[in-house]
């Protein structure tokens, strides 16, 4: 199955396949180049890179393997600079493609390398991680971490072509599927009543990584992202049309940024980070009472049956959470605006959020969690 | 007077002035945001940073300065880590504009940060030397060097705006005058035989800073390079049209990575890369024996009046120079490639040449100073 991102004279093609990473798709010529650069981490290069690699060496590219340590603390300007030292000892030239292998801590790294090697080389994703497959590897954003707020330096750059083998999740530690299945309900509620229906339905499917099932959730979620990239790439819509997809990050970011990137997982951060934001939009008026509720239980279960965390950490200052928001690269200025539910499958934007109404928000998020179960 | 880059949606003016410093002209509002952070060097900064940020602050913005060392050896990712770091702790934010106050070295890793923050922030190029204000100020690449090659990481990032204010140039150094001058008259040689002969009948008006011939040289200058880049913004023209920039480049780069950023300057690197890559084009036959001949001897003389070096320094190891040459970023693979003069005003792409030729022509630089002269 292949879901399109439609991008003018930057479009790519999104390959579903089971079995796609010992039988590669049709690729585009510019994906594979002279030499090719996998940027991977060890545990994933051990399982996958071998049978990709060989693959490549068929085709008659020169290939090079660059491991990263796990986690978001590697996503960092050190990481790059060993990476861009790499490149320069093999001469790597403009004619080269950097090959994502793994989650989205890789995909964003290997993204920026990149864009910033001799300004801007060839670039294919092959993410690893349910995350990955349908968030992060969709949408061109690339990045690293600061340690002051995630993904705070970074670029805009579209990969050639995305490479999404479903069997990788077989060997995917459960608490990472589950994370992943956080930005899936994302979609449900931000765009697509019917698709959060469906997943109300399937989850066990799901969760048993049945494959027909996984493949239908992340061939809708890349189309629903797709489709809002191809709106807005660079975010820089006034319309905000690409912010959307921000729902549950502005809360989810700053956990993560103040509990130091590591305590939870990203989509568990944005699990609590839906929570809060949604009990945001009840308090301030922005989705009705009625249909708020409903919606925060629904939400809720859903989480719950995913054995997601729903409420902020006691342990995280408050006063640090609030000034990783106040940084967060979607606020301009001094402002604190959010994209919130308007009822299950649409957003509105609301704008100088007061930190007293985020904070009343995120002690709710405890109450909020006895609701959805 | 006003050069346009033509560049569709990202268009911009560059404003040549005298006192334009002290009486900025009227910008687009994307140039001036809520924040603005000067990025410059001390000796630079202390001369006209006090009067550009008064206005700046004016009309209302709120501005902070970073300052760099002198040098290519601090255009270094290790550098923009510490310009992330207080943008970081100032909060500054998607709607800020980093404004570029300096030479190349400034202007390059300024852009670079502005491309990178929040992936791209609003740009302001303020070029202090003769050569940033003909060169490195106008066309969008941006970037660091890593140890290994110059500009290796980087991106295209083009600026709301340039402000150049020829009055500037009587408090730099008149080495750096001289240097810049060899990227005036590569203008010629590759663009513009007429500008050329103007250069010849009016050098001497520019050395003594005459405001009148400055600013001719600067606006025509602008002029070529705005009209090449207009044509091929990212480099990415199969017919290399903006590669014909890189005329004298792909040796002088070479030259500078080796000698370590320092001992030459970029202007003097590029005027003995010119000498060598005319020699060679004359050696491959790309440009005629009689034709080669005069214009080896008017360009080398237009660089004896300027007091440019006009040979490869003899302490440079030849191995060095040619493995920097190979990782040259605008060596597609393992050839290295060159844009070479065909005529006065005229260039044309030989491919796959050999070392043994190149460095006959190395050699031969030392021959053609005393024919220079």
């Amino acid at each position: 199955m292949i879901v399109s991102v439609p991008l003018a004279e930057r479009a790519y093609p999104i390959h579903i396949c089971s079995g796609a990473l010992s039988h590669l798709p049709d690729l585009p010529a510019s994906a594979l180049p002279g030499d090719v650069v996998i940027i991977s981490n060890p545990t994933v290069a051990e399982l996958y890179a071998p049978a990709l690699e060989a693959q490549l060496r068929a085709r008659g590219q020169r290939v090079t393997r660059f491991e990263m340590g796990e986690g978001e603390q590697h996503k960092s300007l050190a990481t790059m600079e060993r990476a861009f030292d790499v490149l320069a000892e093999m001469r790597f030239g403009r004619n080269g493609a950097i090959w994502a292998l793994g989650g989205g801590v890789c995909g964003d790294l290997a993204g920026f390398v990149a864009a910033s090697w001799m300004r801007g080389v060839s670039f294919v994703q092959v993410p690893t991680t349910l995350l990955a497959m349908v968030d992060s590897s969709v949408g061109g954003k690339t990045g690293v971490n600061h340690p002051r707020a995630k993904n705070l330096i970074g670029a805009f750059w579209q990969p050639q072509a995305v490479i999404v083998d479903p069997d990788c999740l077989q060997t995917l530690p459960p608490r990472e599927v589950r994370a992943g299945m956080a930005e899936v309900i994302k979609y449900g509620v931000i765009a697509d009543a019917e698709f959060f229906r469906w997943i109300e339905e399937n989850l066990d499917a799901v969760l048993s990584l049945d494959a027909d099932a996984l493949s239908h959730v992340i061939a809708r979620s890349c189309e629903i992202k797709a489709l809002v990239v191809g709106q807005d790439e660079r975010e820089s819509d006034i319309v905000g049309r690409r912010a959307i997809l921000n729902y549950g990050h502005t809360v989810g970011h700053a956990m993560e940024a103040v509990s130091s990137y590591g305590a939870l997982l990203h989509g568990e951060a944005i699990a609590i980070g839906m929570m809060v934001e949604l009990l945001l939009s009840l308090q301030l008026g922005a989705i009705g009472e009625e249909e708020g509720s409903e919606l925060l239980h629904r939400q809720g279960l859903l989480f719950a049956r995913c054995d997601l965390p729903t409420q902020v950490p006691s342990d995280l200052s408050w006063d640090d959470l609030w000034a990783a928001m106040a940084l967060d690269k979607k606020n301009r200025g001094a402002s604190v605006n959010f994209m919130l539910p308007s009822r299950l499958g649409e957003m509105v934007k609301i704008e100088n959020v007061s930190e007293a109404a985020v904070r009343k928000a995120a002690v709710m998020s405890g109450l909020a969690l006895s609701v959805g179960e």
